[in-house]
């Protein structure tokens, strides 16, 4: 058995379990941020999926980094797979790629380029937003000066960045909380991006329809 | 009679006192939203032609529910109609569509793909900037710590969001209030990516034009 | 002599004068805001060059209605002319069309389609921002809470509103103020629109050169 | 010898140590403003380095004006290499192109066009964002009124601008940094204009191959 098939079959086998395991990992984050005044014992176990998760995603890596018989260039090639290792929180951004995997597999056909493209914005979307929105709020919550006082606020915020709105009313103050609405703002103006690309796509191929449409019916009707 | 053709005529005749039935809806709420210092006679009869307006929606969707022949599948296909019956206040949206079925009936011309993507972006901001800006203005009037006193500062942050600028100057802090502000956000996205896809492509017919242009005339004469 | 040739004449004659003095009219409105210490004699003429240049357009306006021999379809189909006349601080905007006028006069090639559209875009936008600065801060000037203190802090707010950035440490509080605001960020949408739209089309056809080079040369060579 | 031949030896061989001196002047600026407790040893040390990096520039703008044998018309038509005389600073942006051609000396492959893109936009960027964020708080830091304190607030701030998104909770208040701040608003919006117009274009590749494919297989398939 090769190398490269061997790589794809841990793929194929490890895929369901670790999509499971990286929502378990968001929730178990949840659970830690949002439920402060949890019992210690409830605590504990929200730590352990956790870690237990991340355990899970690096050992994966590890297995396919040997498997793949590849030194540095897995690292490279392997990018998105590596900065889910060290931002474990963002893994469950790899979950779209299984919702494809699924619809293919039932055999259902697959969507138009647009509303893949809209689906996979709207999901990343909402998800970014939800664990940036929890990853500034763990990191403001106690920050003297900080005005994102409720998660309320902390969703508020994550909205008013990816969309490039920006009021300001609410902002991190911590360097650690400021470094990770950076990445929001780069999310931001990547999602404006695909918007305004796929409506800007989408009217060019409309428009090359309807001309097309008039230069074979037009001369002799109109 | 089949039961398609029945569904047709229901729609085609319904088609105009609903859009009536629409701006009905959004002329009463926005007086009561406006003017809190009428008659309580007045405003009972607002509050009468509100609910009945809804009503009448939620009887159309009922029967065009019923007629369709169809169960859970009718609420995915026609999920815009699902929303509007929810949030009856962007229900006047439709009339956009109306418009140019009237357009159609009296024979005149179709406006060119980017006049009609301009027209309907257009009418639509408009619409729900104004549904919006009322709303969130109906929120946070009273509420503590608003700074949202008078609709026009309603319109003004209104206007401000929906075209991402987003100054921060007056903001709604009640939960409800943002939760409305968050879907006019999304709604400025998808103007900017509306306004910014009708250029782009429009620079790209017009420069596939010149080329055609040059290339047809250039040779000889260049 | 049939009235299109005489209204063609009426326009190339005119075009020149009114030119100067659309941008006499921005002068005069800029000296009347920005020195308001000059002497009395000073000002009545200010105000005299400002009130006559807008006299004149209102002339060409109503000349060339007379001319092209019709009623309302005139108004129509001439918005950004009636507009002109509203808002005489926006009429050097034509100075953008004279422009190329006077390059074709002197046989100079025309720029290619994205030359022309930075071009105006630049060219209007800092006519747009400057006409709009000056009129906010006439607005804003005495009013009571206004933060938009010398007409630096107009043109500050004026740069990061056509950039939808708006950072929100300056801006309007008067009603009209905020009116012209509003006119503003939908310029600023405009704007960004435009840039988002050449860069697009432009990479696009760049694309598509590289793709037909690769193409003739490809084959033999890969 | 023809002149263009001198000036292309000369490019060729200047190119490689002002890339460096480029660098180095980015470095002794920012050892400038971001360590103002250094001794007076080293602080004359970076002012020289500064200086004479600049001196640099200018002989070699002097050599290649020289050499071309045009007069004015080197000034417009190598405006960029102008601006790069005025404002040193942003020099380390040629690096972009310097690694181009390294790319291409030692045979690698060219990367593809959206790559290229990206590539450049980022590092572009990231450059324009440090040099600015430098500019702007050593202009702010000692300001009346200013709420930039340390470097990190400037950086913030040079990132909340450079995506349009504009919290405002930190923004220049010195004529000069606001200078400053509107030419990297300017670059926030090409920016944009570049994420968006990849992704579009991007888009319409894609969109375009599935056609080409579908069209291929599918008559008989499908």
């Amino acid at each position: 058995m090769t190398e490269d098939s061997r790589l794809l079959r841990w793929e194929q086998r490890t895929e369901m379990p670790l999509a499971l395991a990286s929502l378990a990992f968001l929730a178990g984050y949840a659970v830690h941020v949002l439920a402060p005044g949890l019992p210690d014992g409830w605590r504990s176990l929200c730590r352990a999926v956790t870690l237990s998760a991340w355990a899970l995603f690096v050992v994966d890596y590890g297995v396919r980094w040997r498997l793949s018989g590849q030194r540095l260039g897995f690292v490279r090639r392997h990018w998105l797979d590596t900065l889910f290792v060290l931002l474990p929180l963002l893994r469950p951004l790899r979950v779209v790629r299984l919702y494809e995997a699924v619809l293919r597999r039932h055999g259902e056909p697959r969507l138009s380029l647009y509303a893949r493209v809209i689906v996979y914005a709207g999901v990343s979307t909402l998800l970014l937003g939800f664990a940036g929105a929890l990853a500034v709020y763990d990191q403001e919550r106690g920050a003297p000066g900080a005005d994102m006082r409720t998660f309320g606020d902390a969703v508020w915020w994550a909205c008013s960045t990816l969309t490039t709105v920006g009021y300001g009313d609410v902002v991190p103050v911590t360097p650690l909380g400021r470094t990770i609405a950076v990445g929001m703002m780069a999310c931001g103006l990547a999602l404006l991006g695909a918007v305004t690309g796929s409506f800007s796509s989408w009217l060019i191929q409309v428009f090359s329809r309807e001309d097309t449409y008039r230069n074979e019916d037009g001369p002799p009707g109109k």
